[in-house]
């Protein structure tokens, strides 16, 4: 099959890319209401591409929040289904000056594409649109392909799970495929293994029911800053370990094995610091970066305000101070028990001179993909067929929190399959996709279909 | 005097407050630069009231920031000159979302008007320009009076000093009127004899070179909220004693004498409590609410940012977070060296995971005012004039660094003369001054006149 796939995608490489540059333009941002009406616009070109693209039928289905987008190409009931999820809304941009070029304005510079969503996930979401469209014009696909992409991963998928269990039979599959994670390297692939989980909370703490004049009053009313400074800092002990009863409780720990393994991952992190430009690493203690960021939960500061943040100087003590503080989860851990530790005790702690607000904004499970499955299999042998190597498994720190819905609601096992880098910038300024990648998949994709057919 | 001083404000009470009201409609916010016309408009408009009031000149000086603008009344140059001080720019009037009414429409509610500006410190200079038109109008003004009102007040005075010290013959003078300041209540009127100094810093604390997906990354790089969180935490210690080497090495402590007169004034815990909505004071141990604000110095935290503050969620580690510190000092503190010790401090205690960038906002030098100067006894005798009661003389916990500019270049004593609240909502939102305090001022000010000419 190599050669047809090969030649159908050279001679259609520079219109993938012109497609998925119109997708990128689309705001599609599913954190802010002002963009409503792109998440519709986002959400209609989905539909059309992939009825371009050859799929039989193609639904909108509307939700409390975005909509999404389900197709499929059935070609003979009796083989294998898998069923593609992706996702077409994008994190928000801000801040904005940090970007070289607009956002939303894709540009290529270097063999890499510069735009929020480039990588994650509309760039890779697209790779499997176009991998259907090469199986179908070269009359190839053996296969059953079910596509869908939501409009709220980043905000928590607060919809999909009424949706999955309200359409069983419609998202029935033999398994489950996802392509929004990275791999090591174009040099050395790897299939992610692992997902972390997450609990996203909120917390306001109130001081003085109004803004004061911190000459008048300072020093004698309980600033609600240094306040909320003091609550997140005994939230990690001195060796930075997480400092709330019971985080830890539910932690099944890596065996000494499955840590000499990951120990074999190739790290140089001299590299990594350069890099990011840290003089010095902070995590953990007794624990490798890799470990840190795979099979440790973390808890992180997402966000923090409150005062005056303009211009200039203002001698105010404020009523309120917020934070964004979101934990990652390993297995066995529950995403709504750790919101409910986090936020009690973030209550628990909080001085009787003020008064503290936590809310949950989402959250989502810890996930492991056995290396057993045919899927995992049928994705190892894919990635060898295309980069002529063996793929590493990895535990990825990044959240996915749909992959333990459909293992729930459809009883099917989950594939991560990413070709992004972590070097990608999600979810930051400058979010980019190398070319490189994008073409990798597309080719890597459709040896995934017919391998998975053939098991 | 009295009544022919009382018969002139009766009679223009209506066109006194309209006056007031145009003035306070002028956005005349200094630290922002987009107000940067609004301030010349209102310069222009304080230039002409004073013209209106009866000044012989009235020059708009321009300086590197805001324009300073000075007028003059010379009666007999042989015959004692009052120098009045005021400013008449404003701080910015965020949050807008909790202001009852717009900060620059003044409204007028149950006798007060709500305004930013209303009583810092448009309606309390503004008050003096309504005395010398008393003054004059009546024909019984004996003394000089001299205006020197600045637009750089809420900034920290950049640019008063050049402006005083490159006009020294200018405005020469017996003593400094300032307006600025609290009064207790209109039943129990006082004077302050004393502000604090302020030393006002900002931090930016930067962790990785740019923002980062917080699974990716997260528990591996230092958050810089996290860090900053933690710097913060540290500066009070457990008794809220500010925990920073020599902070407290130029302090001179208050007298038992002092103290126990500072206990007299009427106070009450619960009042103040209920008014703040707070079921617990904080501050520093071992020390009343009224010592906590007068004679202490402070360090309250005015704003914190970083990372994601907008709606909803992103799951970002970001790459900076910033704060904005100051410090209120008491007599012997230095301003400059308090704002060294605190940047370096920060500086000093930031892990090596961060760099840390710390710079001086403004400042002003802590200042007593002497009960034994003439121009004090003038200000007490005008107040018992005309509140039938002496006045308490209180150390005030704001900062009017100019105090000790006025001082130290032109030789003369400061007198602050303060009709305001401290529930006046200064720096805040739905800032007030009570219609009744606006006229007290007006009525009291011409009788500070005419005794300190007398003395």
């Amino acid at each position: 099959m190599q050669q047809i796939w090969k030649e159908y995608q050279e001679k259609n490489k520079n219109k993938f890319l012109n497609e998925l540059l119109d997708l990128l333009r689309i705001p599609s941002v599913s954190a802010k209401s002002e963009h409503k009406a792109d998440m519709l616009t986002c959400a209609e070109a989905i539909k059309q591409r992939l009825l371009e693209a050859g799929a039989d039928t193609v639904e909108i289905y509307p939700t409390d929040g975005h909509p999404i987008v389900y197709g499929e190409k059935i070609t003979d009931a009796t083989k294998p289904t898998v069923l593609v999820y992706g996702h077409y809304d994008v994190q928000p941009a801000e801040p904005l000056d940090l970007w070289n070029s607009g956002p939303f304005d894709p540009t290529i510079i270097d063999g890499k594409i510069f735009a929020r969503g480039s990588c994650d996930d509309k760039g890779q979401m697209y790779m499997h649109i176009k991998a259907l469209e090469t199986l179908v014009q070269t009359n190839t696909l053996t296969n059953n392909i079910k596509f869908c992409i939501e409009g709220e991963e980043e905000v928590g998928s607060p919809n999909l799970g009424k949706f999955v269990t309200s359409h069983k039979e419609l998202l029935k599959a033999d398994c489950v495929l996802i392509s929004d994670s990275a791999m090591i390297s174009l040099d050395t692939p790897s299939l992610d293994i692992g997902l972390r989980g997450l609990s996203y909370i909120e917390v306001e703490v109130t001081g003085p029911n109004r803004d004061l004049h911190s000459g008048v009053y300072g020093g004698a009313v309980a600033n609600p800053i240094t306040i909320l400074a003091k609550m997140i800092a005994s939230l990690h002990d001195e060796n930075n370990h997480i400092n709330i009863p019971g985080f830890y409780d539910d932690v099944i720990n890596a065996t000494t094995e499955e840590r000499a393994l990951m120990a074999k991952a190739p790290f140089n992190e001299e590299e990594y610091k350069t890099d990011l430009a840290v003089k010095e690493l902070w995590g953990e203690k007794g624990f490798s970066t890799i470990e840190r960021t795979g099979i440790r939960p973390t808890l992180e500061l997402n966000g923090i305000w409150g005062g005056y943040t303009g211009e200039g100087a203002k001698t105010v003590l404020p009523s309120k101070a917020y934070a964004k503080i979101s934990a990652r989860l390993v297995p066995n851990q529950n995403s709504d028990k750790i919101a409910d530790l986090l936020i009690n005790h973030l209550k628990k702690i909080a001085p009787a001179c003020v008064t503290v607000k936590a809310t949950l904004h989402h959250g989502g499970e810890p996930y492991i993909t056995p290396i057993e499955s045919n899927a995992y299999k049928a994705a190892a042998k894919a990635i060898e067929a295309t980069f002529n190597k063996q793929p590493i498994p990895v535990r990825g720190g990044g959240s996915i929190p749909i992959c333990s819905l459909f293992e729930k609601e459809l009883g099917t096992k989950v594939v991560l399959m990413g070709f992004g880098l972590d070097s990608d910038n999600l979810h930051s300024p400058n979010e980019k996709f190398d070319l490189a990648n994008f073409y990798k998949g597309i080719e890597t994709i459709p040896y995934f279909h017919q391998f998975f057919a053939e098991m």
